[in-house]
C-alpha cells in the first residue's frame, strides 16, 4: 500500500478538523498533508501528529502532486475547485451537496455501497450527514426484506451548522439562564431550549414545502441504497443538541421483519452497535455517540400500526460518520 | 350561570399553579377556589385574584361541599381521592392517567368531543398532553377525510415532568457550559444538550416495545377521536426545552386531502392557529407557544412518499392545552 499525498480543503472549519483528526487516528498511509483554507484562514496553522503546519490558501494550483483531496468548504468552493483537482490528478472526496446527485459521481457509504467507486471519474461525494447515519443502518434491513416507505424525523445537532453554530447555542443558552437576552445570529429563530424545524438557516425552503435538508433524505437514501422504488418522507429539526444527531425512523418493508428479527441482522452490521435494553435504560443518546465512530440503533420494535413495519432511535456523530469518518473510510476505500 | 365551589388538588405543583393562573385568566365563575395538596405543603399559600389563600392539606373530607374538583397530583392521588370527591357530590376532572382509559369515564378535548361529556358519572379524564395538542389538530382532518395511520414523533419540554425536572435542565445546563459535572436526578440520563426517547423518567417501558406516553398517544387518540380502526405509531422524545411540546406528526388519510386543503380546514379549526409561511421562516416553535392557548400548526405539506398523506409540525403550551386549560376547559363545558 503506497503512502499518498492529501489535500484538506477547508482544513481550518469544524468538519476540516475532524478529518485531520479522523485522518490521524485512523493512522491513513499519508506521506504528507496539505491543509487548505480561504483567504480568511491566512497565517493560521493546524496540528497534525504532532507537527504545526501552516494553511495553504486555496488556489487553482493547490492541487500539484496532490493525490486525494478531501473537500468540505462548502457548496461553492467544491464546485469552483473540485473539478480543478480532478484535473490535477486528485481523487476528490467532496462533503458539500455540489455533486452528490450528479449521476457521474458516486455517493458512497462504504459499508452500504463502496463498489459504486469503481467508476468514479475524478470526484465522489460523501452523503449528507443525517443520510449517512439512516442508510448503514437501513442497509441490511433493505436487503433482507426490501424497504418500501421510510418515515423520518430528525433531531440535529448544531454542530453541523459550524463553529458560529455552536457557540451560538452556548452563547445563548448561558444568556437565558441569566436572564438576558441574546439576539439570534447563526440560526432564524432562539435555538437554546428551543427547536426549530428548519434545516439549512437559510434558503431552505422548496416549493414542495419540504427544505433542502429533507429532500436531500429523500434522493440521498434512494441513490446509496440503489432503489429508487423507496418512498421517504423527512421532517428534519434542529435541537439545542451541541453534536450528534438523533433520528425517530419508521421503517416499512416488503417482506415482514420483525424487531427481533431486525436486532439481529444490525449486530451483525458494519459500523453499526446495537444499544437496545430499554428496561435497564439502555437506548443511543446523542451525548453517548460524540467522538464514536459507529452509529447506534436502539428502540427497535414492532410498528404496532403496520402489519410490516418498524420503528427505531438511530444516533451517530454527525462530525464523524455523519461527514469526517465517512470521507475518510472513502479514502481508505480507495487504497 | 351560577358560580362554583372549585377544589385544585395539586395546587403547588407546576400544572396546579396553571390551574389557577387559567381560571385567573379566563375569569371562571366560582364562589370559592379551595387549594388542595399533600403534607409535604402544609402552610404554604397559593396567590389567586390578588388574595393569598392557605393551602389545605388533602383528607378524605376535603371535598364537602365542593362542585368541581380539578386533580393534577399524580395518578396514585386521582386513584384515591377522585372516587371519594365524587362520591361527595364534585365532578371530578383528572389530569393524571388513572381514569384515561376507563370506559365509564369520558376522556374529553372540548374542541373535539365535548359530547361525551353528556354521559360522565362524576369523573372526567383529562388527556395526556403530546395527545391533546394532537388531537384538537387532527380532529378537523379526520371529520373531511377519516384518519387511517398516524406516524409521530415528539420533541417534548421537561416541564410536563414537574418543578424538579426544569431546574435540573437549567442547572445542569448551567452545569456543563462552565465545564462542571452536573449528574442525573429527576432524568434517567443527562437531559441538557441532549434527546432522550424515554418518557416518563421511570417504569417507562412496556413489552412491546414502547414506551407508556407513546402507547398513550395510541389509545387516547381513539378514545378521543371516537375511532379504535385508526392506527396509531408514536415515538415520544424528551427534548433539552423548558416548556412547549413540539411534535412531527405524519397522518395517512382514506379520502386524498391537500396540504392546501388541510390549511384551509385548519384555520377555520376552533383552538387552532395556523403558522405557516415557510419562506419567511414562520412555523410553530415552542418558545412561543409557551403561555398561550392556541395549538400551533405549520410546516403542513403533501407527504412525497405517500398517496394520501400529509406531514406536519405541531406545538404548543404542553402546561396549557396539555394540562391546565383543556382542565378548565372542561370544567366550563360542563357549566
Amino acid at each position: 500500500m503506497s503512502t499518498k499525498v492529501v489535500a484538506v480543503v477547508g482544513a481550518t472549519g469544524v468538519v476540516g478538523r475532524q478529518m485531520l483528526e479522523t485522518l490521524e487516528a485512523r493512522n491513513f498511509p499519508l506521506s504528507r498533508l496539505v491543509p487548505l483554507a480561504s483567504e480568511r484562514s491566512r497565517g493560521k496553522t493546524v496540528s497534525f501528529k504532532g507537527e504545526t503546519i501552516p494553511v495553504e490558501v486555496l488556489s487553482e494550483n493547490s492541487f500539484e502532486g496532490i493525490d486525494i483531496a478531501l473537500f468540505s468548504a462548502g457548496g461553492g468552493t467544491s464546485k469552483k475547485y473540485a473539478p480543478l483537482a480532478a484535473a490535477s490528478g486528485a481523487v476528490v472526496i467532496d462533503n458539500s451537496s455540489a455533486f452528490r446527485m450528479d449521476p457521474d459521481v458516486p455517493l458512497v457509504v462504504p459499508e452500504v455501497n463502496a463498489h459504486a467507486l469503481k467508476n468514479h471519474k475524478g470526484i465522489i461525494a460523501n452523503p449528507n450527514c443525517s443520510t449517512t447515519q439512516m442508510v448503514v443502518v437501513l442497509k441490511p434491513l433493505h436487503d433482507a426484506a426490501r424497504i418500501r416507505r421510510i418515515v423520518v424525523s430528525t433531531y440535529q445537532a448544531v454542530s453541523g451548522a459550524g463553529i458560529a453554530a455552536i457557540t451560538e447555542l452556548q452563547e445563548q443558552s448561558r444568556a437565558l439562564l441569566a436572564g438576558e437576552p441574546y439576539a439570534p445570529k447563526v440560526f432564524p429563530h432562539q435555538i437554546a431550549f428551543n427547536c426549530l424545524p428548519q434545516i439549512p438557516q437559510s434558503d431552505a425552503f422548496l416549493d414542495n414545502g419540504y427544505t433542502s435538508e429533507e429532500m436531500k433524505m429523500v434522493h440521498e437514501t434512494r441513490k446509496i441504497l440503489g432503489d429508487d422504488s423507496i418512498a421517504v418522507t423527512a421532517t428534519t429539526v434542529r435541537v439545542p443538541v451541541l453534536n450528534g444527531h438523533s433520528e425517530s425512523v419508521n421503517v416499512q418493508t416488503e417482506k415482514k421483519l420483525t424487531a427481533a428479527e431486525a436486532r439481529a441482522l444490525l449486530s451483525k452490521a458494519p459500523g453499526v452497535v446495537v444499544q437496545d435494553d430499554p428496561q435497564h435504560q439502555i437506548y443511543p443518546l446523542a451525548v453517548n455517540s460524540t467522538g464514536k465512530f459507529d452509529t447506534f440503533v436502539g428502540r427497535i420494535r414492532d410498528d404496532i400500526s403496520h402489519e410490516s413495519a418498524l420503528d427505531m432511535w438511530i444516533v451517530s456523530d454527525n462530525l464523524l460518520k455523519g461527514a469526517a469518518l465517512n470521507t475518510v473510510q472513502i479514502a481508505e476505500e480507495l487504497l
